[in-house]
């Protein structure tokens, strides 16, 4: 309940934040985060050049309209910051009609819409309206329009993280983007679920793997994060770029470049069978980064209405509207399941690598024979973060996996895979054995 | 004839005994086998560690019942073998029903059938009838019970074996399981198809792999066997765990751990398509010690009504009228022709090998050109153990695929497989191409 | 059209020859096609030794005819070059009907056709003459047979070949069969459509990759070809053996021995989806040479009516009036398409692999965010030899796989196979980041 109500409160005070790729509005955005989890800020300053990319300087608003002759507000940012273009220049001046259209972006196919525009790296300006406002123009008219705004060089670029540290030598990333005015599903949902995942992550009282939260502008800013830490992201065994999750559409699954690495297991088995498949494509959002052959870190995306793929998107229809807390919520749950796999996939070797051990010698068999594939034995439930429900007979189909597969080389996901066993009871059947010093991790 | 003649009388003979993991019964079956195969005896002495296990007392049974106060006999060890849980320690002495009851195991499911159950390796003494039985019981009455049995710690566990030695450098193990008592598809068909199988390949002129017949108590005596032969058992190549072969249901197959192995190829290729396809899981019988880590054998299983499979499954009802020898007999079939197609698993090299040989040279093309593709010449059937039907064309393309594949790489199942040929007709045509030195063995 | 009219009159030149493995209709044969493209001419004497196989005699025939006693001309080698079975020895006599049955082949299913027969290897002589002709024949009358032809161990098999150099160090043939008399389809078409490829080839003016056609009596000529220059062919990385491309019949692929090389998917990209596939087998024509274990040359066949595949295949119904020049022309695109994508298949690097290019630096990505995704921008035609025509969004997609898979192991074709886009688009956009020095060629 206390995560419904923060996710709800997230929602309504970080919405109308002004967010770009630079600015106050990602650094209040950040602070608000920071009140979830700890986060780290890191600024990169204006002009840092990171491999093929410049910082662009820092960008800030405080106003932006068009009016008419007759001083009548036509578009204004204080209305919807969508409707100026992102890192527009200053402008102040009277335009006619004809001088003014070059600057104004609609959508003709969604007329009462509001497009998202941006122009980092062209310097430029213009104002996003409704195709409806735009056809209300006076062709004849001159038109006063302002913009400012203040693009300063000698500001930064500001990117967050937070670390857990594991006890085995895999690390993964819980990666989003913070960049998106007041756009909900894309990306405010992200933000959220992400922040509201590593909170969950930092209240276990240890973790396997490690892990790592970035919050950073899309693109730039994921590139400026893998810059300034390439040491440590070239060691980063996998992760998640976390957007759009709480959409109206069926949960789907954007795949890594590999497409059946453990992070793409591991979502699937969250997921279930009914889920949208997407096949991995080098678009969408920082697996563009994460995933260049440099770093090669296979990323996956678990979505509700997933970006490209609702008429709202980029537009000021993705508003709170459009999305749900509950959605949002289920999301998260599925990303915790997947990790919760993670979190079981240890890879095991037996200390005696011979025949079968002598189960019943440990009390981890029943006493009497010819009892077993018949179902029987109460239901048990182990486990508190991922609780996993089994009877007798498939906890002793998992230890009986485990005797023939754990050779050092195959994880539990992998063993998973084959035999149809959850990997979390496979994990509680490892620790048994373990506990009998049947089994060590690698 | 003399073959059905011989699987009528063994199963006659045999589904009486009272077999069990060690003693006297197991004995007198192997001494009944040994009348149809030379079988060598090991004894291993009760007591004796073999990795994670220790070889039980041998267990002897000369009697064991209850009766009432009035002394009706209600079940009796010498009506059924059942009855008694297997190592039952001795009991004598007067029960009253709560008493009793702990000690009684029975199949409300199948309220007639006598359920089998065991008791190795926790001392405890119990005995199975069927529900029906149990109803009649009278709880206000008392029960005199009496169970006649020695745990010999003095004693042994039997395992018997026999060895044809091949001219290839691979072995190939035949393993059954001797340790049930009067159940006649688990395991008597098992235990007969078995000996009838390696009678079969002994009565051969020559083998070209080596073939080991393995008849053990199933779990302890596969692992001791395993662990008192490891240097060989560590260079098997495969084999088939033989059971359950003779029930009214369809035949399966059972794949190897691996489940593209070629004993998994030469069984499909034996069954042909309509058969169930059952995946490895380790459970079942000795793949589960064959395969382990430490062994790796993969081995499969050609069965009628597959353990587990079937209703009548460990109870008095998998009796003689469950199985047939028609049906026992198709299994022994089954199992031959997928050893006739390991048999014609050669690796070929051809001696020079560039381009085509020139096939005419050596008689083995048709003169006159043209001709081929079209169905043409008579029909001939080659070889007696396993033979093989084909004419003009299909030897022609055998040739063709041999010249093509043959790299010392690629074996005649691999051949078989990609090309849709019979790897009996490759075998026949390799040996003529053999015979002109154009091709040799790896 | 120039080329349409090339191919119908090297259609109407050719069609009359009779060719053979070796004799005077094989070099006029290839002093034809050397006027549409420059051909090395080589000869090789007769009794050479090439593996397993020695040249035979080079054969020459005047004239061949069977006359009734009467002095009617039955069959005539004049009217027919089909009539003569190839490589027949000299003859001259009269037969009785008993006599002369055994020298005459004919198809009963298809009563007007005359057979093509041949009998290379083995001396003998025979004609082949249509079913319904033989029918007629009076098996009381005597016969007058005369073949005149000579078998000069002095002489030699004549071979042809061209080349083109390319820039990377990639090779492929374009190999063809020059042994069959007056039958079109199989293998005139193939003829004509081979020279008519090379000679697209070279009026290019360059290519990627290095190009050898292949002019050679089959089989022997085949074996021959690959005896002389081994050292060359041995570095070879694929090709196309061209047969059969001009019968009524869908267009269909045999694809190579690995069934999923570059030729293959060079070959299925340009046939599309809607054609006949056929499986490798080692039959058809000299891929069983190319692909032999001492070459391991992978070659496929784009074919119309494939060689076996239609009832005229081998008679004298494989005429003119079988093949359309429309159907010749149409294979010799999609060989050219296929070239197309061989010539694209290009491996690059990127020369700063970590993240992505800012590709608006470079002029190479729309200024204004958000555009993507939404089937952008005009559509454009690049290319003249290969043309492909896309939009911007493609165009940008094509950059987004470059920047993600160019790490120096994946080609073009792996990364078109991947994405679903155009090979050809694929090169095309990697020229592009060429230019601004974002890629290099392995």
């Amino acid at each position: 309940m206390i995560e419904r109500a923060l996710c709800e409160a997230l929602l309504e005070r970080l919405f109308p934040i002004n967010r770009s790729l630079t600015g106050p509005g990602v650094r209040q955005t950040l602070e608000v985060l920071s009140e979830v989890v700890g986060l780290t800020l890191h600024e990169v300053p204006s002009g840092t050049v990171c491999y093929d990319w410049t910082v662009p300087p820092e960008w800030s608003i405080r106003d932006g309209w068009i009016r008419s002759e007759g001083g009548d507000t036509i578009v204004s940012y204080r209305e919807s910051n969508l409707h100026v273009v992102g890192y527009s220049v200053p402008v102040s001046g009277y335009f006619s009609y004809d001088d003014l259209v070059p600057h104004l972006h609609t959508l003709p196919a969604r007329p009462e819409a509001i497009p998202y525009r941006t122009s980092y790296y062209r310097r430029d300006w213009g104002f996003c309206l409704s195709h409806s406002a735009f056809l209300r123009l006076d062709p004849q008219a001159t038109y006063q329009v302002l913009i400012d705004s203040t693009l300063d060089p000698s500001g930064s670029l500001t990117m967050a993280d937070a670390h857990l540290k594991g006890s085995t030598g895999r690390e993964y990333i819980l990666s989003t983007y913070c960049c998106h005015p007041s756009l909900a599903n894309d990306n405010l949902s992200g933000l959220i679920c992400s922040v509201l995942l590593f909170r969950r992550l930092a209240a276990l009282p240890a973790v396997q793997h490690s892990y790592r939260l970035i919050v950073v502008p899309e693109t730039i800013g994921a590139i400026a994060y893998l810059y300034r830490f390439r040491d440590i992201m070239k060691q980063v065994d996998g992760g998640y770029v976390i957007t759009t999750t709480a959409g109206p559409d069926r949960p789907g699954y954007k795949e890594s470049y590999l497409g059946n690495h453990e992070v793409d297991v591991a979502a699937r088995l969250a997921l279930g069978d009914d889920h949208i498949p997407y096949s991995f494509a080098p678009s969408g959002s920082d697996e563009r980064q994460f995933g260049s052959p440099g770093f090669r870190i296979p990323t996956g995306t678990i979505t509700r209405s997933k970006y490209y793929e609702y008429q709202q998107y980029h537009t000021s229809e993705d508003d709170l509207s459009f999305i749900s807390v509950d959605r949002l919520l289920q999301s998260l749950d599925t990303y915790w399941r997947a990790i919760g796999f993670l979190e079981a996939n240890v890879t095991y070797f037996r200390r005696e690598d011979h025949c079968e051990f002598q189960l019943g010698k440990y009390g981890l068999y029943p006493d009497v024979g010819g009892l077993l594939h018949q179902g029987f034995g109460d239901r048990t439930t182990v486990g508190t973060a991922w609780p996993v429900d089994f009877d007798q007979d498939q906890l002793t189909e998992a230890f009986a996996w485990l005797m023939h597969a754990c050779d050092g080389d195959t994880s539990l996901l992998d063993i998973g895979q084959r035999s149809g066993l959850s990997p979390r009871l496979l994990a509680y059947a490892a620790e048994q054995m373990q506990m009998n010093e049947l089994l060590d991790a690698t």
